[in-house]
């Protein structure tokens, strides 16, 4: 039986000197800032007034748009041709004349999180274009927090945030050292825990659902980690009539969130 | 108004001699052979009679496992290290020991496709990663054809083919000059073509619908090209209840087909 703190819940920080709790993630080692570009990623990280940016490249055109788009541009906007925005990220980044680089965002604990509505967990998903893309899901189903594993997960940073379209700035992230565990605290918190697999017991139109709900993905290939299954309550899965019976995990979870709300709120 | 060639409808080849029908799209100048790599798509690949393949890589454990699986090998597969084919495609591609090249597989006509239940239309969709994981969504929805422009897409091979994760092998890729053109064959051919964009007239789950159904796409950012969109009889969007109002294309692909494909069912 793991250890519980009835005590700590609903509460949404810690107190000074507190001594780090068991769950809390490891701030990483970032080798550099974090690194965001294109148009939305850039544009919701500067409105954002958590997300503390150290610099921020623009070309005119992209600064004279997000002028014309209301946004207050910093003081310090270094004005730069495409070229020197396009040398630091590679030929393959479309980063339409904005490059900023900027702290991570603060860490979640996740005892401090407000179980509400959906959850995503993310079961060691490597990809960033898919975590990326899963993250930009999340906010547009009004995901209310995404839990990741500390290991086998991309940094918020670069392609992820490209792919993530600004869904850095809108969705909290929680990283946890042990995904079972977390689950285990989410559960004794009411969340009803459902993993996806497409070897689950039941399909997701017909599973067992109630809010507060987490939708449990793992990696593809590998699925869900066995301790991560039996933590579930439910492990469900994504009927699909043609002759592949799989979908890219970003395209799974943009389903299931849909077929997940749409019958919460009925 | 564009001429018509009725007689054509439901005629499946070409008669010898007959000169090239200008829906035809031309061969594309490849620099080398189709590069097809990854457990499903590798596997698919071997079990299409279609796919003529000039040589075939596998690792030991790969070709066990395939031979396990009950896939004939073909005789000339070449047992190599899996470093071998690391040094072929890079650090960042995911082998799992099996890399082939294949000649492309022949291009359909779009007067010689029976439109039936659903088909996705991509208009200058270039990102092989979303191009892949949509052809995958189509494998899995039992989408009778998927419809490209010859121009600003990715060629089915490589990255897009290992996103595809075998559906090269299950779904025509129609590959067409004229887009607009092309939607025209199929709305004469009695297909309801539905553009999908975030800017559309009315939700998707409430859009008149019925079979045979065209959706289509247009590129991230850039969205439905304006002749697309008037060639359209509907443009639909997506609802989305979050901070985001728009998805992944193949995220936003993988969710119109299941709408679709449910309210047609019913």
């Amino acid at each position: 039986m793991r250890k519980f703190h009835p005590s700590r819940h609903g509460q949404r920080a810690p107190r000074p000197n507190e001594p780090q709790h068991r769950h809390r993630a490891p701030a990483r080692d970032h080798d550099g800032p974090v690194i965001i570009y294109g148009w939305h990623s850039v544009k919701a990280a500067i409105e954002n007034p958590t997300r503390k940016l150290h610099r921020l490249l623009a070309t005119e055109n992209a600064a004279r748009r997000l002028a014309e788009d209301g946004v207050q541009l910093p003081a310090n906007v270094e004005l730069v041709r495409p070229e020197a925005i396009a040398t630091r990220l590679g030929p393959e980044a479309v980063h339409q004349g904005l490059l900023a680089e900027a702290d991570p965002l603060p860490s979640l604990d996740i005892d401090d999180l407000d179980p509400a509505h959906v959850l995503l967990v993310l079961d060691q998903i490597t990809d960033p274009h898919n975590v990326g893309a899963i993250l930009r899901s999340a906010a547009a189903f009004a995901v209310s927090a995404v839990v990741t594993t500390t290991r086998h997960s991309p940094e918020a940073t670069g392609v992820l945030a490209k792919a993530a379209s600004g869904a850095l700035e809108y969705v909290p992230i929680i990283s946890v050292p042990n995904l079972a565990r977390a689950l285990d605290v989410l559960k004794r918190r009411n969340v009803f825990v459902v993993g996806l697999d497409s070897s689950g017991d039941v399909d997701l139109a017909h599973a067992p659902l109630r809010a507060p709900l987490a939708l449990v993905f793992g990696a593809e290939g590998k699925g869900l980690r066995q301790l991560t299954r039996t933590t579930c309550d439910v492990v469900a899965r994504l009927d699909l009539p043609g002759k592949l019976k799989t979908l890219n995990v970003s395209n799974a979870a943009a389903l299931a969130l849909h077929i997940a709300t749409s019958r919460i709120a009925t």
